[in-house]
């Protein structure tokens, strides 16, 4: 069969091998090369942590597809038709006579290669901190299989005690989970003021204390200053940047990746702002020859207009896909850009997000609207588990713009039901009788993320007056001329309470009892209870007394991100 | 406080709570009264299968708020300010004078009460088939809080050893689980010739053989012609239509419900072609100061604008809302209109399904296009469970009309994901690039909603031919000149096969193996692997080798509804 075309891919592990496989289906009689630095192929390296904190052992299961064959170069030269070359490092690209050269890294044989079109999906490389001790034996990233083996290994030996793990982003949990599980006293420090930056600060503040709930440290705010060294270059402590050293034999930096666009940036191609190569919505780069997809590139976020820097796993397969199709067929289909999805799994919790949070609304000057709802995500007599949401809209037109849920429960349906939201420019009356699946086991009757858009209508309608938990602490503790009023019951209140100077009123007395409130109408009055439902029942039964200014604190105790009197 | 408006609502279950309480959370000051058949309120019926099969053992967690509170007469009053009448009856309406008359069913008392705004939230009532032996002891269905009881009871008792359940619906599947888990030998009629008929007969031989696969019996296209007793009129068997009886202890009827319209109808409101009274935006009837919510209602279909009875539990709370609200305040909110969005959970199986099947677009005359998928909703290195989604598109714009989802994996989620896409007007090319939430311990990289839309968009784009099981299984029962491929692993080919007539050429080797294809190009292919990823790229080999008819027979054996040979 006479080859028509000459495609090029260079890299092989998500949006690679995935822009190679659509080209194919594309074109038949296209001549398709992968060239990948690494020896191994399309590694599921999302995976990486759940095979060192041992939820599976065989390591091929990374490198496999879902019948069990490993997709190395047989593989793909028989059941797809591409001729996938591994240890073959691209050095550098000549767009003029369209040929690139390459090294392979084991034999050091270097050659060159003609294309007719170029996809580069190079990915990223992790950020590595500016500091002495990073070469020391017990210091390292989690980035390739390689880094996958040597911390599977720690595990499987069970002779390393303490570990700090450098950044609290999702890898740095998954990590700490993995490796908390192998046994190691784990500390996670994150330079920030707080872990899951994605997150709005009260949201990674419940992520925060489930995460120390589990007898995992969190120091946030502080750097690492250096890594110290034994005799012979072992690690024995991590120093960090407020003079605390902690103690450890192992150090896993993971504070975060850059695009590798060093190929594209040699080669003349357009490099943006967040150092990813600039694509189009096509995928096509400043040269109409050469496409890009995966970590390598800079996105658009679909809610804000920004270029971003998105390297994630699903994205990156997204993104190859229609790097393929039109490197295989001229351009033909679009990536619309990115919401910045994600979720992880911590422990026991989980934190998703989709869209913008509030402190990035503010930061572009957004005018926007936000509440905190919490509930289950399933009836009591099914074993509802707590979630936490928040959930921010544009304050004119009602329009979603971003949420965040965390808790126990079921974040996954939540964030998949908000990311659909956005892309289809719902707004907050759209969503307010959503018609979700509904049956016991999956939900409650009025599925928490309507009961979050319920709470928000009512807000912008000016029916529920909320104030954070955050607003309620200052006042607190800035014995501010403020009423704090717990509604729950007498029994609720001796199993667990705020102690920041609360009364307690149980809903069910409240319209008996108003005159034990201020005399004053005027005295700013705060709400709450277990997640106010009842507080917000409270605050209208307390205004319509003649109260001016009555407030609910939003998510109740359950949001409440501080440490409790009990 | 005066009281200036006084709401009546008939019906104290889902719709008629959630009505009063928005209507108390809006108006503080008026009188606002439940008037209650039963004796319990706010009961969880949806929850009744699952007391019944014993997930939880205290019957009054149905009844409870989600900390542990009982729902009655006393909460209402002193929580929400509502007066709940339990044990009383309305028997008509004058809407002349505004007035209803009551008779409470322990005492026999009547009495007349006058509304401003009357609220009927009166639910459904069973249907019953028109047979002998109905009131035999031990044949029973499963609406009342009573019933629940009773069936638990059985449960507790372990005397029982037969029952049969009569109907294949969402409430006759969870009572055969339920029933089952009580150890009891289950069989379940269905007149219909398919269980579950809110999805396509395919998707329901999937759920019908997982229940098989319980040993529970199913018996489809037959419906009950006797309940035939004993001499002590205790229930000893169901004689079926065609003549087998199946002997048995128990009967639980459950083929459906009806609107209760009857209060509304002999007050001369509307009712509509379904039954339930009609109601517009609003919620309100033809009588300006009456409304309604709830199973008695009739609802539009907002992908077909059809009029439809859509009995389930979260639609009658977000209907209450809508009435209460405007009952309160004045017409201000609307409901939105249904897409029957519903799911249900069925041993370890799950059946989801949101807007239209395609079943329905053809009596319809909609022209859609719709695709088959299957595949695992996490990598197997997670434990991925396999999840079969169909999903049906308008063939012109391509927008989403319609989902269905079964399998052992996490149908929630997709079918949240459809249902909202359907309410946001997304078409396939909107959800190819999705940016939903992704880790390894909640789905695919690329997540099965999106390979779904990607399968459907081959579909529409003329690249992938796709064949429906059932037209495999015709043109293989009629010998028809038909050459079925699988392009599997020869490991896997031992493990499980169709056996109907296929020849077995792994993927791997297909491009080598070209000439063992029948000589004729025009001959008719069939491509099919475990999920037809494979079996799409190997007709695409085919088709480049300059075969004509090549198709792909869709979501492969994982979807084949029929038994197999291995």
């Amino acid at each position: 069969m006479e080859k028509t075309q000459r495609i090029v891919i260079v890299g092989g592990s998500a949006a690679g091998p995935k822009a190679a496989a659509k080209a194919r289906r594309l074109d038949q009689n296209a001549e398709i090369i992968i060239l990948q630095k690494e020896k191994d192929l399309s590694m599921a390296s999302c995976g990486y942590p759940y095979y060192i904190g041992g939820t599976f052992d065989n390591r091929n299961m990374l490198l496999s597809t879902p019948t069990g064959v490993i997709r190395d170069p047989k593989f793909y030269l028989n059941a797809k038709g591409i001729d996938a070359r591994i240890c073959t490092e691209v050095l550098r690209i000549d767009r003029t006579s369209k040929k690139l050269e390459f090294r392979n890294t084991e034999t050091d044989e270097t050659g060159i290669l003609e294309y007719s079109k170029l996809i580069l999906a190079t990915g990223s490389v992790s950020k590595l901190p500016p500091v002495r001790g990073i070469d020391l034996e017990g210091v390292t990233t989690l980035r390739s299989m390689d880094d996958a083996e040597y911390l599977r290994k720690i595990r499987d030996e069970k002779k390393i005690k303490k570990a700090v793990v450098i950044g609290g982003g999702l890898i740095g949990l998954e990590t700490c989970e993995a490796l908390h599980l192998a046994g190691i006293e784990i500390t996670v420090v994150e330079l920030l003021p707080q872990i899951l930056t994605f997150l709005d600060w009260e949201m990674a503040m419940l992520s925060e204390n489930h995460i120390k709930s589990k007898n995992a440290n969190v120091i946030t705010g502080n750097g690492v200053a250096e890594f110290i060294g034994d005799e012979n270059n072992k690690l024995k402590a991590v120093k960090l940047s407020n003079g605390i050293e902690l103690d450890c034999e192992l150090a896993v930096i993971a504070i975060g990746v850059r695009p590798n666009g060093k190929l594209a940036k040699d080669a003349g191609l357009e490099i943006g702002v967040t150092g990813g190569i600039v694509v189009n919505e096509y995928m096509q780069t400043s040269d109409p020859s050469i496409y890009a997809a995966g970590d390598c590139v800079e996105l658009t976020n679909s809610v804000t207009g920004r270029k971003v820097f998105a390297p994630l796993g699903d994205l990156a397969n997204l993104e190859g896909r229609v790097a393929g199709e039109n490197a295989a067929i001229g351009n033909a289909v679009t990536f619309q850009g990115t919401l910045q999805t994600g979720i992880c799994k911590i422990f026991d919790f989980k934190a998703g997000f989709t869209g913008v949070t509030e402190r990035l609304a503010k930061e572009l000057n957004m005018d926007t609207v936000s509440v905190i709802n919490a509930s289950p995500d399933k009836p009591a007599f099914m074993g509802g588990k707590l979630l936490v949401t928040k959930l921010i809209a544009d304050r004119a037109s009602g329009k979603i713009l971003g949420a965040q849920c965390v808790g126990p429960g079921d974040v996954n349906r939540q964030i998949a039901t908000w990311a659909v939201a956005i892309k289809g420019k719902l707004t907050v009356e759209d969503m307010v009788d959503a018609d979700l699946p509904y049956a016991p086991p999956f939900s409650l009757a009025i599925d928490h993320s309507i009961t979050t858009a319920h709470l928000l209508q009512n807000k912008m309608k000016g029916r529920l007056k909320g104030i954070s938990a955050k607003e309620v602490k200052t006042k607190a503790d800035n014995k501010e001329n403020v009423y704090i009023l717990d509604v729950r019951g007498s029994d609720e209140y001796e199993q667990m309470r705020l102690g920041i100077g609360e009364t307690l009123i149980p809903l069910g007395g409240l319209r008996k009892r108003l005159e034990e409130l201020p005399a004053d109408r005027n005295t700013e009055i705060i709400c709450y209870c277990k997640i106010s439902l009842r507080g917000y029942e409270a605050a209208l039964i307390i205004e319509n007394a003649g109260y001016t200014n009555v407030k609910v604190m939003e998510g109740g105790i359950m949001a409440w991100p501080y440490t409790r009197e009990k």
